[in-house]
């Protein structure tokens, strides 16, 4: 993993099998700001998309175990919350169709480019929306 | 609908049910410089995608009414225009499956962060170009 | 071709049949810090999208003839390598099907809107992996 951290971006690089959000996991342990995931590039393998049931409240997941291009990666990681994370995906296989949802799980494959914005001055806290059966990021407004 | 707003970034949230479209008009109703959209995930639902024919000058459009996961946003809103959104989107259904276009209309489902840029210093003005048929965006620089 | 350059965004406009990929080359050509690209939109037509093949160290392509809706663009400038560029896209057909990969080629239909960030105090070196095939992203921090 090779990082850069600067008041305003954090650059993620993955190396060829590193657990993604394991690694993003570590990479966020001491940033105390919200930040935004806004690129994500590279290849993914043995990874988990899910849809969210509302119904059912439960992601209906599907494992994928070819390696796919990732063509992109959305999230945010809140400041407070349990998961810090949410990060959506689009990827891509062999014959380049897509497939995305919810990121649940997945590793590098060759290499991976992940940016994240510093969200200075945005007070991001995700919790436990009981009535939804997800976790939910609630906005608001710092002075720092 | 929460809002966050700084001199870099605007963060929105939108509960389940509120309308996408309108609700990014509301807030940037007051906002006098560029946006960039760089991040829209959540899920979505009775949205319309398009898709824009050259020779008919309209959009091929089709209505969606299930709820897809929301896998990403990507947009500008011009300082002046009309319009002055311009929003892509991804989506993804029950099995993974993607679909993608002009983002025409849609709602909220569960929950959506949506993550904007402040592109101080640049200027952007969207107006009809009658011989394409649609609103284009226009860019230069501005000394503020 | 319109551009308007800040110190921390670069927005470029594309027109109706310029070439993408040497657009941002020419754009990026006097630039000397890292870039992302975090927003990519419009249409697209006579592109190339690629799979990058391990076992065969090559990339499996195809291209696609017709306009696409161009729904994302995510990727990386590096401040030196070689290609500096590395750029993934998601488009979609008039059904709205989506098709992503890495872009290998491609000329904007109608219009393009691109934006990138400026990553200052970030060194990122992009060059050839032998192991991998590969070029390969570098990162780390720098003191401006």
């Amino acid at each position: 993993m090779e990082v850069a951290r600067t008041g305003d971006y954090v650059l993620l690089k993955l190396d060829h099998g590193e657990n993604i959000l394991e690694s993003i996991e570590e990479v966020i342990d001491g940033e105390k700001t919200s930040l935004l995931v806004v690129m994500g590039i590279g290849m993914i393998t043995d990874f988990e998309l899910g849809y969210f049931d509302r119904d059912k409240r439960k992601y209906v997941t599907k494992v994928f175990d070819e390696p796919h291009e990732l063509t992109m990666m959305q999230g945010s990681v809140a400041r407070e919350g349990n998961p810090r994370m949410h990060i959506h995906t689009v990827v891509a296989d062999k014959e380049h169709h897509t497939s995305g949802g919810h990121l649940l799980k997945g590793f590098a494959w060759m290499s991976n480019e992940i940016g994240f914005l510093r969200l200075k001055g945005v007070d991001t806290r995700r919790w436990m929306d009981k009535d939804k059966g997800v976790s939910v990021l609630h906005v608001s407004q710092v002075t720092e």
